[in-house]
């Protein structure tokens, strides 16, 4: 046996499939279906290629600075990383140690977090949502654990979780443990935890680059939380790999956040797709779970997750289904253009 | 105490300083001095910034194709990652482990190999150098331990590695623990152990796109290895981040590996440079190792190489020293362009 024993208990995330055969309508990983801003291509006509022999800024300094006046933060409260998995990764790491008891997350959730646990050998405690698939916080007050995590919308449900039941959760749990907010969808409809970062110096907020921003082949996420936390975030990144974020990918993210008013009308817009698709969905007899994403979680009774992920996918519609009680019966799609989900709904109506 | 028990072992990589206040002569960090193959400038050109909304082809299925035909080897002996760091993080996670003994690697050798250890917990054993900073493989065939990481050209010593001491350790050392070699400058003048990747399941050669492609600021390094080995670092891949390496770096490495004829255009030259300034420093009365690589390791006695890096700075060149025993005399500094290098000639003459 070559490997270390490490690799006994390694779990592998499975990502939606990236098909590399046919042409699909990809609705199965919750990408932007709009390009990034235009501005971008005019980085890239500019860019002098000389600048790639030398390393990127370890610190990813002017992108932080940015990051930081856009949020009304200090630039040592925002964290840079080679996508939010990354970052979430560091997360883990930095700041989940079963030594002080089991981590804590929801039950039904981004299926990457009991991956991480299984990478760093951290318990967890997987605590069961509500029936209507909503969080239930005060669970996560009477467990306490080693930290909570927690996606605002979770995922693959889409609901978000109010801000008043984030600030009770951070105001009854113990300060000297972390509260991760895994915010990747919240551009589309859900309530934001970045202004009571000044109030909680346990709290951290991740983000990316890869939806809301259309910038999923980009691989940039960050964090936002206090100082504190965001230097353990940096000691781990320089025990891993100094340089994580390569230069094209900070001057593109610069560039892509000076172009606020083309990512609001996009945003916008696929929030008003997705209100249509659900009520269209509703029409036909489905049910919709209450979405703050770019994406719906959905389900006919009668089919399983799977079989409307296949009948879908043999008229060249990808979504994603997942193998796993209570939520076997949906499948989730991401909300595409307009014509997308119009052919969605054209193609269900045949099933 | 917000943190977990991990991060009181944790040990932070100290990378070479990429100062943003003034211009230097970079000559501290081994990057190329040429930029990299100008055909890259049509890539960005023509990419479709529509592109970047999709997430990365997460297997960098062309790229991998390319290093497998230019190296001989299949596909599935050939693993791609965020920079040569995160590739031999992975193999830190996947190969080496307590439960087996000792990790062994030379006591003067790359600094991030110890900080690896502490981020996962790996006990280490610095196997002392010869006298004339050579490695003994020898040592390495005695004390077994759970595996062995050498650089080849050793770091910062530039020393390379004759390919039949490699075989010698190889031949003598258990086939069930891994054996990584480090060939981040091989390029420069050392003897790859590519060739043996088919006799030996358990080696491992990690290369990067830094130095001899010119591309540090791309972040891209890979891993040629026997298929059992390549797969179980998709699996630690995987339970990491799933898609480590945007598009564009996939596609710019792709377009490198094209211009063979440019990249031994430069790589020859620096050489010759190499070659005429180590000869000018020992004419100079410097003590210079034999070197294999894009920087040379050298010390004039009287001075420390502290001494040497601050007189040099105070002229605005840039070298690297090390504050440890027994390589506290030297400095270390990278070959640059021949102007570059009469003017470190210049600069020293001048002390």
């Amino acid at each position: 046996m070559m490997f270390s024993e490490r690799m006994k208990r390694l779990l592998s995330y499975t990502p939606g499939e990236q098909p590399q055969d046919r042409k699909y309508l990809k609705l199965n990983t919750n990408e932007n279906p709009y390009p990034p801003s235009p501005l971008i291509k005019s980085v890239l006509d500019r860019f002098d290629i000389e600048r790639l022999r030398l390393y990127p800024d370890p610190q990813c300094g002017r992108l932080r600075e940015k990051l930081s006046l856009r949020y009304g933060l200090s630039k040592n409260q925002v964290f840079v990383a080679n996508g939010s998995d990354e970052a979430l990764s560091f997360c883990f790491y930095a700041f989940f140690g079963s030594e002080k008891g089991k981590l804590l997350f929801p039950q039904i959730t981004y299926s990457f977090f009991p991956v991480y646990c299984s990478f760093y050998n951290i318990a967890y405690d997987a605590v069961p949502l509500n029936d209507d698939f909503t969080i239930d916080v005060g669970k996560y007050v009477e467990k306490i654990g080693c930290g909570v995590i927690l996606p605002n919308p979770n995922a693959p449900t889409g609901i978000g979780l109010p801000l008043e039941k984030l600030a009770y959760l951070l105001d009854n749990y113990p300060k000297e443990r972390v509260v991760v907010i895994d915010e990747a969808y919240v551009d589309f409809g859900a309530e934001s935890a970045v202004g009571l970062i000044h109030k909680y110096p346990n709290l951290a907020v991740v983000r990316t680059f890869s939806k809301s921003m259309g910038l999923a082949g980009l691989r940039l996420g960050f964090v936002l939380a206090s100082e504190t936390l965001v230097s353990a975030l940096f000691t781990v990144k320089d025990s891993f790999n100094s340089y994580p974020v390569d230069t094209l990918s900070q001057m593109i993210g610069e560039t892509a956040l000076s172009d606020e008013a083309y990512y609001r009308a996009i945003t916008k817009e696929i929030i008003s797709v997705r209100k249509d698709f659900s009520a269209a969905l509703l029409d036909l007899g489905w049910s919709v779970l209450p979405s703050s994403s770019n994406f719906i979680f959905t389900r006919k009774s009668g089919l399983s997750g799977e079989e409307i992920y296949s009948n879908l996918k043999k008229q060249g519609i990808l979504v994603r289904y997942f193998d796993l009680e209570p939520i076997k019966q949906f499948v989730r799609i991401t909300i595409g253009k307009k014509e997308d989900m119009q052919r969605v709904l054209k193609t269900i109506k045949e099933f």
